[in-house]
């Protein structure tokens, strides 16, 4: 029996799974310790110290199945972002969420527009379900909302918008993606993607007009906001993120949820790191004052970039950047290579703490002279 | 806009998501405290102390992502279980693998084989996909394999096995088992879903004829097999789970895999607790143990029950279960009302250790005697 035959198109014609390496294996490979990895945008600051002490806490009744209402933290949510409870939908990672409402609203027939150079999942999970993926042309690296609303057919039953977008940093504002939003035909719900919200929305960062889109939920029903507790809460190892919309669209997206996408200590520890208010402070101030390091050393050196307001920069390195990203890495520094997402020429590194980023810069140096 | 016509039919036709209260929130509104809970099957020796070490140890790299691949712990399992690392898919528990195998292999037009008094998720991810469940009668209140070779039709692609079954505890012995797999049609995949695989294999239960399945993976290449460290491992808090497979059939379900759905301290946890073989033999005699204790009490009081090689037991109580299922909850014990599973005077108690299980039966024979 041929098993590829037996499954379904969208599955079959996903990219075969490609086993990678844990960090401690490349170290052991390359005769390296210590590698500095700026390649996933990382919290360089650890987790929130309050989100780690209940996450040890709860390691005490890991035995025992998690809440599968997520009751605690969506209290926690309801009262911080001043949301409806039902509004609420908690994934395994923000990423869950996003596949939640594809798939809740896109069948086969349809179709979800996105941009380019936009995040690697959106073409992923539109393959998963075999539906078209209409993939509009970037403006200035970021999204070209007029393109996009050009885009939307009968067809068209979603839109991922990443704001800021990964990898390239861009963002829109709030008055065109609000009318963006307010034009949707109603058989159109659109994603906004906000993993980097808080980044982005830190006056350090210089994106005056950067929205607050939640605050636009309830008027728009057709509006998904997701965010996660992998970035500036530092908690990417513990899969927990979240999306706020009208409770109708938080009901169906819950029916596809499995009780336990969320673990006990998962929970606990976003719980009790949304709180923790001075390790929030920390990290976004220390993500500006590393901005500002990084860009001021791109333009000293001559070297183009993105402007970003998230916690990571493309740099445009004016030459392959494969072999670049290889040389990096054997001299223990971790970046993301973006061929993949259309930038051939750019390097995605994280903002580091300072000491990280002068490690960068001066291995950065070493490869390009070489 | 009314979301619900948006939405997928398999969605829209999920039960709604009844947001359930933990276990604290419980306690605050009946006013009692240290509630026994003996209805999730969780261990009550509580998670191996080498995978809880581990899995402490692993908070300190909280901030990054897990590892993808899932790398060492593939290398445990495929050391210990002596299949291919290639053969492994890892879950966000094991009822993500599950699902995985019906996404992969299961269409709208499709037929799925279950049987009655089975597990709670078999019929929901049919449904989410929007194919039909064929429901065959149990035996005994276990699976009558002759009822489900007879129920496949040419559209059936894919078999639930739950061996033993839950909530029942019945198991199918190896030659039946082998047999109804050797003369599956080729375009069917079997699942057999071992939840509590390592309980029904001990021999303290008596189940001499209970197969491991694994040695058999090689030789069915459509046999899927499911288990989980939930269970006899005691990091139901974590959610891991893993299928075994043909790779190809693994290749298919690790393209539909999210990268990241298994967290770090899970991985981590999970790893160690699968060398912690003190810990699985004491639970396993516990449990042994526990569940004597438990039937010759049922015996004494006249009781039925379901013979069981699981680590819970279904009770008879030769009335409607769920008044006392109440009973015994404003007594401060929660055990599970199973008549969504066809069987409402039974309730599912999990075998707990001698303490608990005589906590247990005293307050069942005051609920009783009432």
């Amino acid at each position: 029996m041929n098993f590829y035959e037996l499954a379904q198109p969208g599955v079959r014609g996903l990219t075969p799974y490609q086993p990678g390496k844990p960090i401690e294996e490349l170290e052991r490979e390359l005769g390296l310790s210590n590698i500095l990895k700026l390649a996933s945008n990382e919290n360089p600051l650890g987790p929130s110290p309050e989100g780690l002490a209940a996450a040890q806490a709860a390691l005490a009744g890991v035995e025992l199945y998690p809440d599968g209402s997520g009751f605690a933290l969506k209290a926690a949510l309801s009262a911080k972002l001043g949301v409806a409870a039902e509004q609420i939908t908690l994934g395994n990672g923000s990423s869950e969420v996003l596949e939640f409402a594809a798939r809740v609203f896109v069948a086969a027939e349809h179709e979800v527009v996105f941009s380019q150079h936009s995040f690697a999942l959106y073409p992923i999970f539109t393959q998963i379900i075999g539906a078209k993926a209409v993939v509009t042309p970037a403006a200035q690296w970021g999204h070209d909302l007029d393109a996009m609303r050009r885009a939307i057919t009968p067809r068209t039953r979603l839109i991922f918008i990443a704001n800021p977008n990964n990898p390239t940093g861009t963002w829109v504002g709030g008055a065109a993606l609000e009318s963006f939003i307010r034009d949707l035909p109603p058989q159109v719900m659109v994603v906004v993607d906000e993993a980097y919200f808080e980044y982005a929305s830190h006056a350090g960062m210089g994106a005056a007009d950067y929205p607050n889109t939640l605050a636009w939920v309830n008027r728009y029903p057709n509006l998904i906001v997701a965010r996660t507790f992998s970035k500036c809460y530092g908690l990417a190892g513990l899969r927990v993120g979240y999306a706020v919309s009208h409770p109708d669209v938080a009901d169906l997206m819950n029916r596809l949820r499995p009780p336990f996408n969320v673990g006990s200590v998962a929970l606990a520890a976003a719980t009790a790191a949304l709180g923790d208010e001075a390790h929030l402070q920390r990290t976004l101030s220390t993500n500006a004052d590393g901005m500002r390091q990084l860009t001021a050393a791109f333009n000293e050196r001559g070297l183009a970039y993105i402007p970003s307001v998230g916690n990571f920069i493309c740099v445009d390195v004016d030459q392959p950047a494969g072999p670049l990203y290889d040389a990096l890495l054997r001299k223990g520094v971790i970046v993301r290579p973006v061929a993949n997402y259309g930038l051939p020429n750019h390097l995605r590194v994280t903002v580091g703490t300072a000491e990280q980023n002068a490690v960068f810069l001066r291995v950065l140096d070493e490869v390009l002279a070489a």
